[in-house]
């Protein structure tokens, strides 16, 4: 449980708002918050709460004062344009109890902006020369609506317009400034173990005891169908904040072993394509239930053409048979979905294109198509070396894309592990 | 200004809260909300916020009050799990200044499940046998960890895991049924017209006159990489509602035409196999920088084995030649980036796997490999069938993995439209 101390609880911490209707229903994310979210990060700020609220004024005024009242920097987006549902500017007002009054000098510059892009501003553009008592107003060099910061009781509210270039601009020209000048030297930065072949349980049981060492606040799994990604934190100054991760990073290798694929990548594939040029090794793919997953993951690894040949989707047994090599008597008697078919795969893969390596994965994504012997889920892979074939089957849970996204980590795990033996 | 009435100014309002520090970053982002979204305004809740916390008690604690006093549905997901930083089932009792307890039933389910799947249930699996007083214990029927019912003062509080198929099946089989009971009869629909082929602001001028017709806020463009989706909504009463959407989709498909691909998919893979399918039809792929991309969402769609024979991912030139057949000749005069190179692998593959459709794409994803003459972004794709190729190029702009989005949107589009030319 989080401790809430009685005093200056607020320092360090930063929340974002996320103003407008449209971010509520299925369609449309809030993504201003990931940027602005980097930039806080990086001058120490930990984002302890993100919001997105419709555009009502008593929504937008609620929150940015709960926010406010826990948090030293609240950054709130969009809702500052001209139409009648931009009502965040009568939100920040209503949130200080300060007035809105109108600016006839900012009415100046909008109607400047709107001539140089060769309009006339409308007369509903005024309602954004209306500015909040005692606040900054920040010209939009980007686009039209100015943005908002206002300081109160050591806290910072700083108010962007939606539109995420002219967000942008203000980040750089006046949050990142007002940022510095809080900044206490003090930054938060992450490291990130990626794991394959593992179960989040497990991993969890293994090192626990390293909570007490580290601070549980600075350990968070993330599993994600066939990786685990293990997420470590340190705050502190810009060098012992380094120091601390490469502690932490050792404790945990050391418990973890050839479990971690790598640091800071985005998936498998970004292990074992390196390793394959490395080596100086090439690899070709057979893929069934994955349809071309496993090669659109490899090639999505820039470089990857130096050592990834290609590969077979045979999602037909005519395909298996023809284009991949699988034997006909194989594939009539053990089905398509067997470890025979899969060993066949591997090799024969590896064969066809003249590879170091080749790979292979056959299984039942669903939702259609299981039997009791072999039930949707069911998945077999196998890769092929110059040592022989290593085969392993599982039956995952999850629909017809989780399924298959198990099977791309599983086999590009195995893969990677194979191509560590061969290294030792 | 949105009025606030004394009483009953929660009925008809839902929020979502999805908790987990790791949504804090700027790497992953909540997506369960939109699901929720989905079901929420199906039943005619209006959704008027969404918040994001961390693992942290209070935090959930808090955000749990303050949208249950405003709202009648609140929906939790994350932080069910048995890991020390599952917190949100303390989070639910200090909301609700409830007790949690040890109930020995659930662990029961628990050690059953984790013997379903072959394994032991760890000694901190204990932790989601707590459940809070006077609840509704949901049993996961997909995963572990139980979800939580609770009804108070009029409201609802559902909490259910941030694993997105065991939120969806806790969705269908216990969310659905209580919102029904709450159903007034008004709900808020929308039909998505997805399109390929078109520019976003050629789009918007052809169908600008449209928007005062059915109200500016009931019609959103999105763009995504070679698909638009235009969404029409309408909101009243279940009849009407469907009415009114028959209506709009007739105007827009009127000026759309065969821009419009399907309606309420989710990518033109889903166009393109039931076309395949209903026809009778058989298609092979020969893919270079999509890497497998094409292979992945034509097999996405399930029932796609009827349609789609399977393909190569020829990555080295030695595959075009060797495994699709391109001749020898065309590679070294025009280079693997060129319209005779493409055109012969979509014929080609289409003889190998003996398929009535074959097609080809081959470009340059970058971030190298560009040249003055090719540049990075240039894509060849081309579409054989029936009565011979077509062959199209274009240079994207935007990063390896927007081009590679790019590639297999325009292709699978130029494919849908041969389609439609043939069917005619």
């Amino acid at each position: 449980m989080e401790r809430i101390p009685e005093k200056h609880a607020f320092r360090g911490k930063a929340a974002c708002i996320a103003v407008g209707s449209e971010l509520l229903g299925d369609a449309k994310l809030d993504l201003n918050s990931l940027e602005i979210t980097q930039t806080l990060e990086t001058y120490g700020f930990n984002v302890v709460e993100k919001r997105v609220v419709g555009d009502s004024v008593e929504r937008i005024a609620a929150s940015i004062r709960e926010l406010m009242n826990g948090c030293e920097v609240v950054i709130v987006t969009g809702g500052l344009g001209p139409t009648a549902d931009d009502v965040t500017r009568e939100g920040v007002a209503l949130a200080l109890a300060r007035e809105l009054f109108f600016d006839p000098e900012v009415e100046v510059w909008l109607q400047e902006r709107y001539q140089r892009v060769g309009r006339t501003m409308p007369e509903i553009g005024r309602s954004m020369a209306m500015v909040v008592e005692d606040s900054e107003i920040i010209r939009n060099t980007a686009g039209s609506a100015p943005g908002i910061l206002v300081e109160e009781d050591g806290r910072l509210l700083a108010v962007f317009p939606g539109v995420p270039w002219e967000m942008r601009s203000m980040v750089e020209s006046h949050l990142k400034a007002r940022l510095e000048q809080r900044y206490d030297g003090s930054i938060r930065r992450s490291r990130t173990l990626l794991m394959g072949g593992v179960v989040e349980s497990e991993v969890e049981g293994r090192i626990r005891h390293l909570y007490d060492r580290f601070g549980r606040d600075n350990v968070t799994i993330l599993a994600s169908f066939g990786v685990l990604r293990l997420v470590l934190t340190a705050t502190g100054a810009e060098a012992q904040v380094e120091q601390d991760l490469d502690r932490m990073e050792e404790a945990f290798r050391e418990i973890l072993g050839d479990d971690v694929a790598g640091i800071d990548i985005p998936g498998l594939a970004h292990v074992v394509i390196p390793a394959l040029v490395d080596s100086d090794k090439t690899l070709a793919t057979a893929e069934s239930c994955t349809g071309g997953l496993v090669g659109a993951a490899l090639t999505n690894v820039s470089g990857s053409s130096d050592a990834y040949m290609g590969g077979v989707v045979s999602y037909s047994n005519q395909a298996k048979e023809e284009m991949v090599g699988v034997p006909h008597e194989i594939l009539v008697e053990h089905g398509a979905v067997s470890e025979p078919v899969v060993r066949a795969m591997a090799e024969e893969i590896r064969k066809r294109f003249g590879t170091d390596w080749g790979l292979g994965v056959t299984g039942i994504a669903g939702p259609s198509g299981g039997t009791d012997e072999k039930p949707v889920g069911l998945v077999h892979w196998a890769v092929a070396g110059p040592d022989g074939v290593v085969a392993r089957h599982r039956v995952f849970p999850g629909d017809r894309e989780i399924v298959r996204q198990w099977s791309v980590n599983v086999v590009l795990d195995l893969l990677r592990r194979q191509l560590l033996v061969g290294a030792k």
